[in-house]
């Protein structure tokens, strides 16, 4: 037998037990775990393809449970303007979204999520059949629904068009190993009472995940207050709509009783901290959610929006936005945030029997944390370091569905290059479009 | 005439006017910069030892205002307890704090604030000279002060040692073109009148800084109003102590006037993010101190507060959590953060006319920000770029008084691998004794 060998590594398992295995070995054939132990399993792999870990730390790869990967070629464009989604992002996306940008977009935005130990992420845009495509060829996982919106989009002069593009890209990536096709209505606000339904009898349909921007901006949450009395998840709710397969993104305006409706529909959370602090959104009630055992995951949200789009950077921030929110150092500590962006992401998504641990028979989709880089010592809690210490340029080894895809810092089989040649192309075409804006 | 030209970088200078340089060119002679320019520059400078910015950004020298370097071996442990003053730190330092230690930490803490691009740093600790002692081997510039505490310390038996051996350390270091010398009462709760009116004699008689942490607690606020019903800040305006030459680190807990008090004394502040929110202590009232053009730059406290040294990741946190208090995603932009990492830091510490700008007859204290890695593009915006995107492994260069001590991310003419070797063996005698505890 063949496979590859994980050794001298002190493995965090973000198992049940968050089971922490010092000078482990991690063994993986094909693209399962087929064991995980100390250092005595060593000789019993000697034929394996070896990784010497140097005493790194092992963890699942981690989860972006809510990014718009494509939009990359705009991150960094009008960060501190106030209108800048209507101003500048809405006029841009009309002029300048296409197959072509979504294709380049998503490609040098999975070099930055691979790079960044990201090994699933979650995504909603246009043509995410392009998304699909790059992620298949990359060799990332992903779930990934196509916007609906009730305004004329990129993939669709008709407004609400992509119920039936997104049905379409279902049908064609169902059953796929890697790729988990979903639909996404853009948010509540954006769609009606109708189109919802509809997506959400896809969702039932296929039993994919229906993605959904919830309870995030302030006049979302006026506007159905006073339509209808109620909060936006209560409003959803009362559409019928909120169930296991759900997956919202921000949820930060909720009601007394949300967290309720939330918990006992099985609604998966991803909390996009980068993104709602930098947008000065305000702090979704993770606290809570985590004490219900609810399923949250961590998010980087758009480039535009969050900028980075590695999980490290957004771990940092969340112990110390809540911790300050709280007023209490000692919530929210560092194993719990590992463990959101690892095993609550995967359960986000409904992918929690397949990913986010380090358990035999799991997806191998392993990241290597090395600690010989200055800011990573010394370690007395490799979690602490991890959440407080690390940056995104720590991640040293990338392993997704058994493939190595990074490796000393480096991506493999990917021509780094020319992606970003073709990103500055992109680039120029922005700038040209936005100085006449 | 002979001297280094940097040349093809977009150069923040950081004057007045926030010039921009696009493809611009800096010499420098000796310690000083000698002529900031574009590319027509070139020509003149051709004798002059040539670094080319490959398109990356150069910048001032970020300074952190407030830190405690050689508390580097404790970093990681204990992070989410909640009494770990009183349970962790103090019983360490006081069985393992010695010179060797604070010669060993600083050492560390140094490699890692020059990797991440601190050129100036603000420390107070014990053994300041031997913090003195690195520095200006390693060619960094710092503001020193020896604590001064009510109980016996690891620099005195007797408490107040720190003004005794305080005043030794300033004659010895007074008139250092690289290390300025200073006195640093703890905190108002860990002196009294006595010890700090002493300082600030100190402070005046040698014209230098005092550094103090203030109205950090709530037990801090809660005694100094009851005592007194005074806030922190008025007690120490009412003991005349507050000055020019006044650091202030943290400054969150503030009553109505304090600010007024602190303005028209042209105190100095430090403003520690990282530290603050990891430690749930509350948010600073940085976005009126800015509009009221005070004295104001970024620290990150010592590593066991903030974990990390550098201040790119300071910046990040800065105008993601003043975004979100203030609900208002357009106030404190990207420049202005900037603004406070480099040239608000120099002022904060005095050093204005010496540092904290690229500008003709400064000291040349430089950092190379490389733009080649994923998370540096696309670019619209050279201070988003910084504050959203960088991380401090995207520093390349960094030169401290016209020398260069990180090239290519690598620290030049220091063995830092003896430097970890050194940090290694105190991790493990301090996890050693923190076991017992
Ligand atoms: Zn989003
Ligand atoms: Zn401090």
């Amino acid at each position: 037998m063949s496979g590859i060998l994980i050794k001298n590594v002190n493995i965090l398992t973000m198992n049940e037990e968050k089971t922490i295995i010092p000078k482990g070995v991690v063994a993986i054939s094909g693209n399962i775990i087929l064991e995980v132990g100390d250092s005595t399993l060593e000789e019993k792999y000697k034929d394996f393809i070896t990784i010497d870990g140097e005493d790194g730390i092992l963890m699942p790869g981690m989860v972006n449970c809510h990014t718009h990967a494509a939009m990359v070629p705009f991150r960094s464009l009008a960060d501190d303007c106030g209108d800048r989604l209507r101003k500048y992002l809405f006029p841009l996306e009309q002029k300048l979204v296409d197959r072509e940008l979504v294709a380049i977009g998503a490609k040098y935005a999975l070099c930055e999520m691979l790079l960044g130990g990201v090994t699933t992420f979650c995504d909603m845009y246009y043509f995410e059949d392009e998304v699909a495509k790059v992620s298949k060829k990359m060799g990332v996982r992903a779930v990934l629904g196509e916007t609906v919106v009730n305004f004329p989009a990129p993939d669709s002069k008709k407004p609400y068009g992509g119920l039936c593009y997104g049905e379409e890209f279902i049908k064609s990536w169902m059953g796929d190993d890697l790729i988990t096709p979903a639909i996404a209505p853009h948010a509540p606000y954006s769609n009606d009472e109708i189109s919802l339904k509809k997506a959400h009898k896809l969702s039932k349909k296929y039993n994919i995940p229906m993605i959904m921007h919830v309870a995030e901006m302030d006049f979302e949450y006026l506007y159905y207050k006073e339509q209808y009395s109620l909060s936006p998840v209560k409003y959803l709710n009362s559409l019928g709509i909120l169930d296991e397969n759900f997956i919202g993104a921000h949820m930060i305006l909720l009601d007394e009783g949300d967290l309720d409706i939330l918990q006992s529909n099985g609604v998966g959370v991803s909390h996009n901290m980068g993104a709602n602090s930098k947008g000065a959104k305000g702090v979704a009630p993770v606290l809570e959610m985590y004490k219900r055992g609810m399923k949250i995951g961590l998010g980087t949200d758009g480039p535009m929006s969050g900028n980075t789009l590695d999980i490290i950077t957004q771990m940092a921030l969340v112990g110390k936005v809540h911790k300050l929110y709280n007023k209490d150092r000692t919530i929210l500590p560092a194993h719990e945030i590992v463990e959101m962006a690892t095993i609550g992401g995967a359960r986000a998504l409904n992918l929690g029997e397949k990913i986010g641990s380090i358990e035999v028979g799991k997806k191998a989709d392993l990241v290597l944390i090395e600690t010989t880089s200055v800011n990573m010592q010394p370690i007395y809690d490799y979690y602490s370091t991890i959440v407080y210490s690390a940056n995104p340029s720590n991640v040293h080894t990338v392993i997704v569905d058994g493939k190595i895809l990074v490796r000393d810092k480096q991506l493999i089989g990917i021509d780094f290059l020319n992606v970003k040649k073709e990103l500055l192309n992109l680039r120029d075409k922005v700038e040209t479009i936005a100085k006449e804006m």
